[in-house]
């Protein structure tokens, strides 16, 4: 199945799709954004439609896929409307499926779990893409759209994708932070944070050989108190010494 | 310059630098451990000499590498004396170089700045690896030892190696604390922290492109308090709705 896909919304998720459903043989159709230009630059890659918030959307859309930030779901949602008769998807970890039950067609949801950006589009092959849909012959629609750009794609309940989203904040969003935590430290101290790129590496790729859990070394883990407050005497800034004796105190305490 | 080596510990950094120091054409000498059959274990892969804590040095090493818990220093240090004539390291991120002063020879530091395991012997060529000397010839003579095992040798004070070490505890143990609590609320929700892998690995690997503070995404980085509140509910466990309130004001402090 080849289908007509529009898009609202220009930013990372939906030039990654666009350029996944392109590759797959689909038709990117039409781009609508706030931002007319944005539209205007990711519509010319494939020769599709473009326009600003206030366009109409084609109607001959086989899916509109939703890719824009939770706070402009309303707005977005004021394009879709009964004569646009396509399959309508949101993209975001954090909304559920029923913010699109207002439109009277079919509705679902298509979410890849992965941190994209436009500047650098990747290949989604292996991204795990969490779908769910308004009924069971919209499932299926759905799935064998996801299917045609992701090897990784599963059937995720709306309050199960929201776990999933949270689980995230902590392996991508907080992850991030402590590699930050370190870059501002050494930066301060004239030091070198390319230094740690081996050890951060090597801690996020063997998750593959066994769960974290097992691989927690470290001060707190071997309770060295001695090396603990020694650290957090180190550390200048109030919040860095209390995050410190946090994230200390839940490793020794479990 | 090929050297006799020998080591007093037989655990994790010892066997991955016996294995690295071998490779490149070193002789693995003696193995002294508290566990005599952990020592032999070692030494038996390289036809060496092997002991407990209380075996006496052979006098002939050119370097005695000590490799054990920061608290065993002492102990270890009780085996090294006058008739040793080895230059003594030891490989420890935590630890001032001046811990080996009693030792009337030369002594120094040779730390490798990444997680090693002995179950998984690893290629240290691309670990950073900090080199301290009580001198300006032993620090000469550490360096072409760490040279043979590594494309990445710096001199670091010990206090700066300490900042490392400070940061690395960010890097590595914290992150996989970040890891570790996704892993233990996917699991208690009956989800698999499998999917999340793809998402930890780009995390990670992005950052050769750009430093860590631009790569800062998620709800506490947008302000987003409608999300960061609905997390922290979504959590039992007091102690972690603390941790993500802390780190989500902390990301939206800076």
């Amino acid at each position: 199945m080849k289908c007509k896909i529009t898009f609202i919304g220009s930013g990372n998720i939906a030039t990654n799709l666009a350029y996944a459903f392109d590759k797959a043989g689909h038709t990117i159709h039409q781009v609508v954004s706030t931002h007319e230009s944005h539209a205007k630059e990711l519509a010319s890659k494939f020769g599709a439609y473009y326009g600003d918030s206030s366009s109409e959307l084609y109607k001959d859309a086989d899916f509109i896929v939703i890719a824009v930030s939770d706070e402009a779901y309303p707005q977005a949602l004021t394009l879709v409307n009964a004569k646009c008769r396509a399959i309508v998807c949101h993209t975001s970890g954090s909304v559920s499926m029923n913010v699109l039950s207002s439109y009277p067609g079919d509705f679902g949801v298509i979410y890849p779990l992965q941190s994209l950006r436009k500047e650098e589009v990747k290949n989604v092959m292996q991204v795990p893409f969490f779908i769910e849909g308004n009924n069971a012959n919209t499932l299926n629609k759905i799935k064998e759209l996801a299917d045609s750009i992701s090897n990784k794609v599963s059937e995720v309940t709306s309050e199960q994708r929201e776990k999933y989203h949270l689980a995230a904040v902590f392996a991508n969003n907080f992850t991030n932070l402590m590699y930050s935590i370190a870059a501002e430290y050494l930066e301060k101290e004239g030091l070198n944070f390319d230094n740690l790129l081996p050890i951060i590496a090597e801690t996020a790729t063997r998750l593959k050989d066994d769960k974290p859990q097992a691989w927690q070394t470290g001060p707190a883990k071997r309770g060295d108190k001695v090396v603990i407050d020694k650290h957090i005497g180190m550390l200048d800034d109030p919040a860095l010494k209390i995050i410190y004796k946090q994230l200390s105190e839940y490793i020794t305490s479990t």
